[in-house]
């Protein structure tokens, strides 16, 4: 037996769980029933980003450590769209929706393009197209 | 237009590829052809788990920030499985293939049952049994 290679969830410990909700609702992402400022829910696609508040999410997944600093985690999100162009697109509407730039979109060593927005925690999403995608 | 609501890449800093891809072999998990110590891809049914080195993806995702501290980084990855004793089989044999126990199998308050454990680097999973999954 092994361990299953799926992803069922993604969690991000939210500081302020209203400024993140509010954050994805301006990007133009629906939230999935029940979704509240407890516990906050999207579908992407096969599996589900939760909202969940980092003091609680913390006294389950790491009760013997401190809370991590604000700022990048480590971490990246990616959202492949289907051109060059779209990146783009997609960079400037995530900025008008109150996304802080990270990186603006250029060409990447592997071969595709792509850019990087933080959301009001620092949560990092790069916006990417790649050739073989 | 809005964004698009998808996941196509998580993407892990990794502070030692050879380490991180060493306990998800481990899991059992397959690696896509073409990885390597310096990107390391999974496909985890939908969208892509990668590995990469964390110093390389902070210079693209984190440019004006320094490096996070290890530990957790206030994030988890869910894998929901189909029944209760499941998440216990699984959280043993993620144990055998070397994974650090967080939290042992629990009734949680939202009417799951669920363990924590954490990869050499304190990335965490959650190993879940939903009810209306």
């Amino acid at each position: 037996m092994t361990v299953p290679q799926r992803l069922s969830f993604l969690t991000l410990g939210a500081r302020d769980m209203a400024v993140l909700r509010a954050f994805y609702r301006a990007l133009g992402w629906s939230e999935r029933p029940g979704s509240d400022d407890d516990f906050t829910t999207y579908d992407l696609g096969g599996l589900v980003l939760a909202l969940y508040p980092i003091g609680r999410l913390g006294a389950e997944a790491a009760p013997d450590e401190s809370l991590p600093p604000p700022g990048w985690n480590g971490v990246t999100y990616g959202i492949n769209v289907e051109t060059p162009a779209g990146v783009d697109e997609t960079f400037g509407v995530a900025l008008t929706a109150g996304a802080r730039p990270i990186a603006r979109p250029v060409r990447r060593d592997w071969g595709g393009y792509s850019a990087y927005i933080a959301d009001p925690e620092g949560n990092r999403w790069e916006i990417a197209w790649a050739p073989e995608a």
